[in-house]
């Protein structure tokens, strides 16, 4: 276990933020900060001490399986309303981390061929080899969001789909990856505002789309996606974490507490030598002038 | 352009590093810092402003494709032998950029069948996409390197393959990818320090393998393979930098910069808005409450 400096976190956010049975996402503020005592201030020095130790976990849970027999690996899930945030928790949460360690995945609207598989086909594809920090931003989870909101699929295949998604991730799990599902959350007047600011910003208009108030426009609907996601796919082996996001260095501070907490579980150990150290000092040490 | 702040560059590394016709790796002094006039001190100090100005370039060049019809990409080939940095400079100069942004692939020994294809086959599939900064942990070059010294293809089908290279590379650049073809250049004691630092110390030994001696004993056949290397390939399309690698510190400013001074050729812009501005002001107003 690697010593962790965080003194403002008064409960795990494991336990803070996970969506249990009978969770409202309408019941939670998105303005609140589960768990956490600190103050904007108090999260960036703990952010900062906290990149320091998620890089050391990182490269122990790589060299667990390069160079031992680890199997583990972790599955971060990021979904969100757009604007949300979830770039952010990319460059500041995972952007601390080595990149050689990270797998990252952008899951855009499925191309023609990957329409022609069971939405979980290319899904199978990008999971993260043992040692690896996946990281999905955006995932199968789109295919009972949009895909529900938009009747991109018929009813009952909608409704094929969460069991689907639980036997998906209960096999990912057997197999050693701990997923990571965050939904972060926010307010309906945040997203106004957040729209707005790409479109006063001309380096930010390339962010924009026209397309996104017309998904705004379905904000009640969405709500009520993610409620049925957390009501039928926040299993005891891949519970669903919400994260209050209209403090942006909140969520960054909760996404990389939940990454620390889930990496602490693993406790990745330095693999031990599988050849004999002081024969190899000895060959190295005959090849020096 | 986005302004430089380095002052200790006495000359472009893309013109200080460059393997021109005639260049010879033997001349090379790997403990030189050539086109740096700072030290150790003053390299910490730009390689921590270069970062800044390596995330900025970076997001306008994804920007650039993403939000206009940019076709720009850049491809970082990193190619060395044993021990020479590789890992470090993807950790602390590819790690300091957005995630998001980058398309890394660290190239093994070729898989059953990737070996029953041509040897670009497998290339050709990961060159980055527009808008992103490619990175090659090992690439093509492998074959020519390890091909040639392990004899692990018939002569003449490794003479043959560097007219391929710098075919294939010709049209990756007429496609608008820029290559930055890099070898970190480290001596042969260096080395044996580095191989014993990983003996020493048991967090390490994971990164050792006993092969390590093995491809060591052949360090003049390397060398000799990647002086055939620089004779055949540095193209004026796609020219080789070979960067003297003994100090760590030089190195890793050596190849940000060669990455800054590729961005800065670019010149990436942030795109127009391809939607009218204000009208979509109006739509998202009438959303807010």
């Amino acid at each position: 276990m690697i010593a962790k400096s965080q003194v403002k976190w008064t409960e795990d956010a494991l336990t803070a933020l996970r969506a249990p049975a009978g969770f409202r996402l309408a019941d939670l503020d998105p303005d609140a900060t589960p768990g956490y005592a600190g103050d904007k201030k108090d999260g960036a020095v703990d952010l900062a001490s906290g990149l320091t130790q998620l890089a050391e976990y990182q490269e122990r849970l790589y060299a667990e399986s390069h160079g031992g027999d680890g199997r583990d690996s972790v599955l971060l899930v990021l979904q969100a309303m757009d604007s949300a945030g979830k770039g952010g928790i990319v460059r500041h949460v995972v952007g601390g981390v080595d990149p050689q360690g990270i797998e990252l995945v952008a899951f855009k609207a499925p191309s023609p061929e990957e329409l022609e598989h069971d939405f979980l086909w290319r899904i199978e594809q990008r999971v993260p080899r043992p040692g690896f920090i996946g990281v999905f931003d955006r995932s199968h989870y789109e295919d009972v969001l949009i895909g529900r909101v938009r009747a991109l699929a018929p009813a009952d295949e909608i409704e094929r789909r969460y069991d689907a998604i639980n036997a998906f991730e209960k096999r990912l799990v057997e197999q050693g990856t701990r997923i990571v599902k965050v939904m972060l959350h926010i307010s309906y007047d945040e997203q106004g505002e957040r729209l707005m600011e790409r479109l006063e910003r001309p380096d930010k208009h390339w962010k924009y789309n026209p397309g996104d108030v017309d998904e705004r426009a379905q904000w009640p609907a969405y709500q009520e996606a993610y409620q049925t996601v957390f009501d039928r796919t926040s299993t005891p082996e891949a519970p669903w974490y919400v994260v209050p996001a209209n403090r942006k260095w909140y969520a960054r501070l909760a996404v990389q507490e939940l990454l620390l907490e889930t990496l602490e579980q693993i406790d990745p150990q330095w693999p031990a030598a599988d050849f004999d150290v002081e024969a190899e000092k000895a060959r190295l040490r005959a090849t020096m002038r």
